[in-house]
């Protein structure tokens, strides 16, 4: 099976209370590609300007990246700035500069069409319907999206909602789309505009899965050191796509092992700065933490009392 | 086993977006009792005013509370009033009286004496300290505490920390006692006071147990119509300590398994106002939740991918 992401490329500069990078690897489609690829091959598509440290990108090709899906485009690459607060519960942008990014048209090399698992990166929703109408046959359509999108380009998102299998967002995504700050109700909105599925990241709460009849949890992994939040939410959505793609199947039990997968690869992210911790890693690293999670909520069954 | 309670009864005036109620029963003991006496008979430690609705303590005698440790003082019932914000994340007290509460001498009827299951709830730790003097064997305390005494009182917690096996408290507690925000540091911390457990409770986020080698994770039920989220985390602690003295163990499963049952009466408690929700509910219910609660988080084991 194979497996597609399409979003941004970026150097991050990043400021938490301990230490900071400067131009470090970053984007959603990095973590993505660099979470995913501990479980199978991973196709991006993207942009970066002629300042791009591509040797950096050539390195992580051995990982089973393939980075043939991107563009380098004459201008500055997409940049980003921010700081943490001393508990790293909330972020200030700093700077933002889109670069090439601002007018990036993913174009899918022709070896990439026949992609099955599509993970459709925050980019405008415009751009996401594109990427959705250059693969032929996809078996799963997986798409986040951010408040600036839901503010500009709603119509294009529902749009792209109709044609999605899930929607990866945070809680206050999900709340801002839906205008329904009950979260549970928030994911049931979401159902009713196509998805057959929401998945609601809590950050260091955890993750939610909502389904028409059931709804799934998976904590966050207890961490007594984190240092540096950055791209937990699209290692996450790595770690999930990559699970699936791997084993083929999209069925119930799948989805929630790979819910699971992806909250290892969050865990993992957040406990060195940028790409580090997850460059560290090998599968039986993952899988160890993955039978950890089962721990956290184990309950042994008991007989009833009634 | 029997189950002991010492807290507050207190007569609440609330407002939540959804209406409002005045002076409602309430108060920590209330809450618990409610709660936990679906699972057990509980005994119960506090005091009243002279103006308080007696006959309604008498009609919750019938579910199995026994109510003869509540004495009578003259004067008036502590009463609290208070407002909750339109998503009910936040609350205002907008008056706390006191009344008889602030003169609270704990005083066990013989017949108490011998409880083997203590919960000491949220007083001055110098009353903890003395409920605790007059038990004679307990098998199992779990104390809550507030930010007032962590603040004004932090000699006498520390010193009933070292003398408690469980420490029950919601997130900001444990923070502010530990000065920690890590909230898997500041359980750390608290182990080494004393307590083998640490409990913390997060609200709509569920609550964690952590222990020297383990972490366990309950998950907030989700739901999608929440009234009024006051007593919650008393309603928790008594499903929590009424299947415990239910059952009469106190081994790694069966705390876990009462984390699910504090869960389960958490939930019922904030979907009505004040304990009217509590009040309606059988022990099938609470088994149905519990069971509920179970395929929130469960995964299908699977062939490991390594």
């Amino acid at each position: 099976m194979s497996l597609l992401v399409v979003g941004s490329i970026a150097l991050d500069s990043i400021f938490t209370p301990f230490g900071e990078t400067a131009d470090a690897l970053g984007g959603s489609a990095v973590y993505f590609s660099v979470a995913g690829s501990l479980l199978c091959p991973v196709k991006v598509v993207g942009v970066v300007g002629n300042d791009y440290p591509i040797h950096e990108l050539d390195r992580l090709a051995a990982r089973g990246i393939d980075w043939s899906g991107v563009e380098q485009a004459d201008g500055e690459s997409f940049r980003w700035k921010g700081k943490y607060s001393y508990d790293l519960q909330s972020r200030e942008t700093l700077e933002t500069r889109l670069g090439v990014f601002a007018r990036f048209q993913p174009k899918l090399p022709d070896a990439f069409r026949a992609a099955e698992f599509i993970f459709l990166g925050n980019i405008d929703p415009e751009l996401q319907l594109g990427v959705l109408s250059q693969v032929s046959r996809p078996k799963l359509v997986v798409c986040d999206t951010m408040n600036y999108w839901i503010q500009g380009k709603k119509p294009a998102l529902l749009e792209l909602l109709a044609r999605v299998d899930v929607l990866m967002v945070n809680d206050s995504e999900a709340r801002e789309l839906s205008g329904d700050w009950n979260i549970h109700r928030a994911g049931r909105w979401i159902l009713r505009q196509g998805p057959r599925r929401v998945v609601i990241k809590q950050g260091e709460h955890g993750a939610l899965l909502i389904e028409p009849t059931r709804t799934f949890y998976v904590p966050a992994f207890p961490l007594e050191n984190v240092f540096d939040p950055t791209g937990a939410g699209d290692a996450f959505a790595g770690g999930f796509m990559a699970y699936l793609a791997r084993t083929g199947s999209i069925g119930e039990d799948s989805i929630r092992r790979a819910m699971v997968y992806g909250a290892a690869m969050g865990s993992y992210a957040v406990e060195q700065f940028g790409i580090r911790s997850l460059e560290g890693i090998t599968l039986q690293d993952v899988e160890e933490r993955v039978r950890a999670f089962r721990d956290l909520t184990h309950v042994a069954l008991a007989e009833a009392l009634s």
